[in-house]
C-alpha cells in the first residue's frame, strides 16, 4: 500500500481561471446565501436551543458543514464577518454542551430522553461534521477551542458506546464520524480517536436494523463486516462516507484487508454504477445504489452529496494506490456531478442531478401529489433536507485539497488548476485555462532529485510533454534534475463522443458529448427541436466557442431530426419518415437549468 | 349521420381459423377457469348474500360479465352446464332483489345504509352490467326473466334519481349503465330506458367530485358537459364506456352535437394517445390518459378492459360514420391490445399490457414494497380487481359482433373472420386463414342490387380484388349484380416496419414490426441477447413461418448488436464500439409471457 501524503488545501493558492472564479462566488455569494436560508428556516435560531418549528435531528450537521465551509474560506483569506460568525457559533456550542460532554440540539430540545437510542437519528453523524468543522477551524486559525469542546463529547461517546455499551445501537446509522475521527487524528494524534473510529468500523455489522425502518440493512451498509464488503449498496452518501473512513483506517492501520474492500467498492461504483457525469445512487428510493448498469437518465437521483462523497473517497484512495482512475473520478465529479449542484450565480442548488428532463412528464398527471416521482427541474434556494448546499461550499472552498500528493521521493499532481503551491518544499506554479483548453505550464522551483508525476486524464487520447517522461499507472513521471524545471503539458482537447457499455440499457444506441473532463448537455431553451428526436451527426465538424457566461466552451454540432408532417397518423411506415438537418447547441452539463427549467438531455441518438 | 345496423353475433357462425380456435378455448377452458377463480375468491358465494371476506362493491359486475359471457357462449351452441349456472344465478338475483327493486350484494350485505350515497361505489355500473347480461340471456335463450327483474330495479332508479332526486349523487361514478340501457332499448324499446340513459348523460357534469376522492373530476369525465368534451381524459375504461353510451345516444336521438363530441374523442385517442398495440390509458395513476403522445413502453398501463372498451366505442362509431379507421381500431384491439390479456391456453390473464419488460428493473430495489410501480410480468389466474377476465370471455364469445353492418342498400364487411353469416337476407360465406395470410374468399348468395363494402385495412398497402370496385372512406365498394357473387380479396401481407410520429418521445429512433394487423415483440427467451441492444436490420430479408403454438406466423430478422468486450470501462469512445450481426426471433405481441416471464420489447432501434 502507498502512503502518499495529501497536500492540504491551505498550502495551495488558487490564482485564476475556472476555480478562482468559483471560489470567489463561493466566498462572496454562496456562503451567505446558504446562511440566509439557514436563518430563514430556523437553523441558526436553533443554535440557541430553542424549539424552532421543523427542528430536525440533522440540523447540527447542516450548521457544522456551514461552519467548516466558513473556516475553509477564511483559511485562504481573512474575512471578519465570517470569523465573527464562527466565533459566535463556537460560543453557542460551548454554552449548550452538557456537563457530560454531549451536544445535540434536537436531542436536547425535543427528545432529551431519546439520546443514543435511535440509530437513524444522526447524533454521531452530527458529531462527525462538528469534528470536521473543528479541524477546519484549527487549520484556518490555529484555534483548537472547538476541538477541545468536542474532545469531551468524544470521551462521552467512548464511555457510552465502548465502555458501558448501554446505548440503543452500537454504530452510527449514518456514517461520517469515522472519517472525521481520522481527520482529527491527523492533526491531533490521540490514540483514542483512531480507536473509536476503528471500533465503529469493526462493529458496524453487529447492529440490527431499527425495527421500524423501511429499508433493509444494506441501506446502512450493515449487512456484513466492512472488510468483507465488495458491492456498493444502500444509501450512496452513507456508503461513501463509510468507504472514506475505511480508506482512512486502511492507511492509519496499514490494513491491507480493508484496502482490498475499498478497492473493490470503488471499482464497483466506478465501473458499474456511475453516470457519465459521476452521479451515483441512481434511485430515489433510499437515495441508493441499485443493480449494476441500472442508470436511468430521467429519474436519476445522483445526489450532489453523493458525488462529493465519492470524490472524498477517491481522494483518499489515490494516496493508497497510485492509479489515475481515482483522480479521474475526482475530476469527473469536480466538473460535472458535484458542480451541477450549484447555480452559476452561486445562489441556488440541486439536490438531485438528472441527466434528462422532459418537462411534459411533469404535467402528465393533473394532480401532482399523485404524480410519479421525478427530480425537481428548477434550482432551489433551500430545501428541507439541505445537506448539499453546505457540502458544496466546503467542497469548493477546499478544492485545492484534491491537487497534490507527495512523499519523500515523489510529488504527484492530480488536478490541473491555475495555482501556486508549496509541496514538500518545492514551489510549484501552475498556469492553465483548463478545462477551456488543455495547455498546462508548470514552473517547479525545488524538488531536485524527486520524481514529479503528472496525471494524464483518462479522457485524454493524445498529449505532449516537453521533457522526458515514463508512464506509471496513468501518470507521466518526470525526473526533476534541475533546481527549476519548466514543463509544458499539452492535453489534446477535442469534442469526444462517448458510448456506454452495452449493459447500460438506458444509454443503448446513444452518445454523450464531452470536452476534456466536461460532459455536455442540450437544453430545449437553446434548441428549437424535440430534444429526444435529435440524432447527433458525429461526423459533422463541431464548433467550439468559449462562453464567459458558462465559464467553459459551448459546442455546436449538426443533428438529424425528423421532419414534422401534417398527417394525423400516430404510426406510419418507417420509409415515410423524412429527415432534415438542424444545428444543436450544447452547454456544459454543470450549467443546466441556469436559465430556468427546460427540457434537457445528455445522451443522444446519433448518426 | 349514418344509421347502419350492426349485425348481432348471433347471426354469425365462426367456422374455423384463428377465432374459432379462440372461441373453443373460451368455451371449454376460460369461462370455467374464471368461474373457478370467482368461486375461490367468494364471488359466487356472495350471490347468496353472505358477508364473504373481501366482498367488494364491484363484485356484482364481475358476476354479471361472467353471466353475459355464459349466455353469449350458449347463444352459439347449447351447453347444459352453463345453462344451469345461468338459471341458478338468475334465481339468486331474483331471490335477493329488494321489494323496491334494488339489487346490489355489497350494499345489501355490508353497507345497506349507504345505498346510492357514494358516487364511486359502482351500484349503477353493476346494474349496467346486469342489464347487458339480461340482454345476452334474452338473445341466447329468448328468456326475458332477468330483464323483467331489472326492469323493476330500473324503475326504482328512475324514481330515486330522476323523480325524487334524493340520492347522494346524480350520475354514476363509473359509466356503463348508459350503454347498457341503450342495448336494452334496442331489444325492448321502452321509452323510459332511453330517457334514463339520456338523463345520466345530460347531467353528468353536474355532479361534484366526492370529497374524499384523490383524483379530480376529469377522472370521471365529469369536468364538462359531455357534448362539449373533445379531449379523452381520466380513467380510460370509464371514458370509453361513457363514449360508447354517447355514441348510442347520438344514434338513438340523432344527436349531431353528441356525434361531434364522439368523433373528436375517438380521434384524440386514436391519433394521440394509443399504443401501437391499441393500448390506451398509459398511466397506472388513475389507470388514465395523460397528455398527447405520452406513451412510455415499460410502465404502460394499457388495461385489457380499456382496449375492450375502446373497441366497443369504435364498433358503435363505425355505424354512425363510414370510415375504416373505426374498424381498423377494432382490428388492432382484437389482435393485440385485447388478446394479449389472455394466455394462449385461456387460463391466465393480464390486466396491464406493457410494451417492454426489463425483468432486472424488478430487482433494483431489494425490498419490493418500495419498488417503483411497474406492470406485473407474469400472467395471473386471478387478481383482486378482476374486471378483465370476464370482459375477455364476453369479447371473444361475441367477436362476430364486430364483423358486419348493413342498411337497406349496403352490406359492410369490417373484419375478416372465417365464417358464415346471414346479413339482411344474404348468406355470406367467408373463407380465410387471416391473419396468417391476407387471402379472403367470399361467397355472397343474395343481396343482389346492394353494395358490398369490404374494409381495406389501414395497414394494407396493396390489395387486389377480382371484381370491379370503387373506394369509399377506406372500403372497397362492390356492386352485387348477381344472385351469387364470388369474390377473392388479396390483402398483401408482408413484414412492415412502423415508426411513431416524432412527438412520441418513448419511440424516438425505433421501429415496431408488424404482419397484417399483428404487432410483434421479441422475448429474451428466444433471443440470447440484451434486447435493448438490438438494432433491427430493416433491410434484411425477413423469414416468416407459421407457428401452430402461437396461432400466427413467427418472424425472423437480422439485427446488429454490440460486441461485448473484456474491458471494465463503463464509458468508452464511440469509435471503439464494435458490432456483430445476430438473428432475432419475433412472436406476436399477444402471445408474450406465455412461456414464463421474460424480458420483452416491441420497439427496437434499427438500421
Amino acid at each position: 500500500m502507498e502512503h502518499l501524503n495529501k497536500l492540504p488545501f491551505t498550502a495551495v493558492e488558487i490564482c485564476g481561471g475556472f476555480w478562482a472564479n468559483r471560489q470567489k462566488i463561493n466566498r462572496e455569494t454562496t456562503i451567505w446565501a446558504v446562511k440566509d436560508r439557514f436563518e430563514d428556516t430556523g437553523r441558526f435560531a436553533a443554535l440557541d436551543f430553542k424549539p424552532v418549528p421543523g427542528l430536525h435531528f440533522f440540523w447540527d450537521s447542516d450548521l457544522a458543514k456551514w461552519l467548516e465551509s466558513a473556516a475553509d474560506i477564511i483559511a485562504k483569506g481573512p474575512d471578519e464577518a465570517l470569523q465573527a460568525e464562527i466565533d459566535d457559533m463556537v460560543d453557542k456550542i460551548e454554552a449548550h454542551q452538557d456537563a457530560n460532554g454531549y451536544y445535540n440540539i434536537f436531542h436536547t430540545v425535543i427528545e432529551p430522553d431519546n439520546r443514543f437510542n435511535n440509530r437513524d437519528h444522526h447524533e454521531l453523524y452530527c458529531l462527525g461534521h462538528l469534528i470536521e468543522a473543528a479541524v477546519s477551524i484549527f487549520q484556518a486559525t490555529g484555534s483548537d477551542r472547538l476541538i477541545r469542546i468536542l474532545d469531551r463529547y468524544i470521551d462521552y461517546v467512548i464511555e457510552r458506546f465502548c465502555e458501558k455499551a448501554d446505548t440503543g445501537f452500537k454504530t452510527p446509522g449514518h456514517e461520517e464520524i469515522e472519517l472525521a475521527l481520522y481527520k482529527l487524528y491527523a492533526v491531533k494524534p490521540e490514540e483514542k480517536y483512531r480507536r473509536l473510529a476503528k471500533f465503529f468500523l469493526d462493529h458496524r455489522h453487529e447492529d440490527s436494523v431499527p425495527a421500524d425502518f423501511w429499508c433493509g440493512d444494506t441501506y446502512f451498509q450493515s449487512h456484513q463486516p466492512v472488510r468483507e464488503q465488495r458491492i456498493a449498496v444502500g444509501h450512496s452518501v452513507r456508503a461513501n462516507y463509510l468507504y472514506s473512513g475505511m480508506a482512512d483506517e486502511a492507511r492509519v492501520e496499514n490494513d491491507e484487508e480493508m484496502l482490498a474492500a475499498c478497492r473493490a467498492l470503488f471499482d464497483d461504483m466506478y465501473y458499474k454504477k456511475m453516470y457519465v457525469t459521476g452521479g451515483i445512487g441512481s434511485s430515489h428510493i433510499g437515495e441508493a445504489f441499485t443493480v449494476p448498469y441500472d442508470l436511468p437518465n430521467d429519474t436519476a437521483y445522483a445526489e450532489t452529496c453523493a458525488s462529493i462523497a465519492f470524490a472524498m473517497f477517491a481522494n483518499r484512495m489515490k494516496d493508497l494506490e497510485l492509479h489515475s482512475k481515482y483522480a479521474d473520478l475526482v475530476e469527473t465529479e469536480m466538473y460535472n456531478g458535484v458542480l451541477s449542484g450549484v447555480s452559476l450565480n452561486g445562489k441556488s442548488f440541486f439536490y438531485e442531478n438528472p441527466l434528462e428532463i422532459n418537462l411534459e412528464d411533469r404535467t402528465r398527471h393533473g394532480d401532482t401529489k399523485n404524480s410519479e416521482r421525478l427530480p425537481i427541474t428548477e434550482r432551489l434556494e433551500v430545501f428541507g433536507c439541505s445537506c448539499c448546499p453546505p457540502n458544496l461550499t466546503r467542497f469548493i472552498a477546499s478544492i485545492g485539497e484534491y491537487m497534490y500528493s507527495y512523499d519523500e521521493n515523489r510529488i504527484v499532481l492530480h488536478q490541473y488548476i491555475d495555482s501556486e503551491a508549496v509541496v514538500d518544499g518545492a514551489l510549484i506554479t501552475l498556469e492553465t485555462a483548463y478545462p477551456a483548453n488543455g495547455t498546462v505550464h508548470l514552473n517547479v522551483a525545488g524538488g531536485k532529485g524527486k520524481t514529479l508525476l503528472l496525471r494524464i486524464p483518462g479522457w485524454c487520447e493524445h498529449f505532449t510533454l516537453n521533457v522526458p517522461y515514463v508512464m506509471q499507472n496513468g501518470y507521466a513521471a518526470v525526473e526533476l534534475k534541475e533546481e527549476v524545471t519548466e514543463l509544458t503539458l499539452e492535453l489534446e482537447m477535442k469534442v469526444r463522443f462517448l458510448a456506454a457499455r452495452r449493459e447500460v440499457r438506458h444509454d443503448a444506441g446513444r452518445v454523450a458529448v464531452a470536452w476534456g473532463p466536461l460532459v455536455y448537455c442540450a437544453e430545449k431553451k437553446d434548441n428549437d427541436e424535440l430534444l429526444w428526436d435529435l440524432s447527433l451527426d458525429t461526423h459533422s465538424e463541431p464548433v467550439v466557442v468559449y462562453s464567459d457566461y458558462f465559464g467553459a466552451p459551448e459546442i455546436s454540432l449538426k443533428a438529424k431530426v425528423r421532419e414534422s408532417f401534417d398527417l394525423k397518423a400516430l404510426y406510419l411506415p418507417l420509409r415515410d419518415v423524412k429527415y432534415t438537418t438542424v444545428p444543436v447547441r450544447l452547454i456544459p452539463y454543470y450549467a443546466f437549468a441556469n436559465r430556468g427549467s427546460s427540457d434537457m438531455r445528455v445522451w443522444f441518438r446519433y448518426i
